[in-house]
């Protein structure tokens, strides 16, 4: 009875072991699809950005409306140069960890669900959070004139 | 040795009966906290609406920016009156299957993922599909006026 007792153990443990690792993968896979509602897009190869991160155009701006709304998706690490809006911007955080800094303001932690209203020509920046990517939609006025893109952020201002 | 055998098989298949549902518990949990990425907001109580819909006011309009930004969350049948906006509107679909009719036009069926512009003054409805909710985030320019609300979709209108 004591070698049954041992041996349905060693089973329970390692069908266990091997389940729990099955139910880790199907959450993962789960997450990542439900995490993508819009398309990443294209990898942006401008210098407006530091490190990897990718835009996908929603909506353009035409003379209909002249919003538009991109879908971007900052790798951890990833941010925009220091840059001001003529017309401003909303941003709406739909995954992951980022930041958003206005010109001698305070870094601002953004997670999913949260929304930034940033006022005409305030020079800001925003990006993933060191170690998690950051999905975000941005919807940018464009009847006041592009976007105008400035400094880079420094590793000092990234980190602070 | 065939007692053990047949004792084995048992707590193999026991344990794996377990953990199979643990799995389908944890990945429901998943899809259902995904989906959920901006508050449901308040039951919406006006006459505008046909059905039982939700609406949080994630970014109002103000002297700053013009564009108000709302998720709307409609439980399945749940549709708008017809409407339009003087400025117009962009709808970002991020849950669920709806529909979007322009007055005049056939209904178009949408889902995660599917962008709408729709111009000024035109006369649209939208909302869930029968047996489906339905999420959308609306983008509404307020520079021009308010919402102007109209008749309601008719179930012939709806099922069509």
């Amino acid at each position: 009875m004591n070698k049954i007792t041992n041996y349905t153990a060693l089973v329970f443990i390692v069908t266990f072991t091997a389940c729990d690792s099955k139910t880790k993968t199907e959450n993962t896979e789960t997450t990542s699809l439900n995490n993508m509602i819009f398309p990443r897009g294209e990898k942006i190869t401008n210098n407006n950005f530091t490190g990897t991160a990718w835009l996908s155009n929603l909506i353009q701006s035409d003379s209909i409306n002249q919003n538009s709304v991109g879908n971007v998706t900052f790798e951890p690490g990833a941010r925009t140069k220091w840059h001001a809006h003529p017309a401003g911007q909303i941003l709406l955080v739909t995954n992951g960890v980022g930041y958003y800094q206005e010109k001698g303001g305070v870094k601002k932690i953004l997670r999913k669900g949260d929304v930034i209203k940033c006022a005409p020509n305030v020079s800001h920046w925003h990006g993933a959070s060191a170690d998690t990517m950051f999905v975000q939609l941005a919807i940018t006025g464009r009847e006041k004139g592009e976007t105008v893109w400035m400094e880079e952020v420094t590793d000092a201002d990234y980190n602070n």
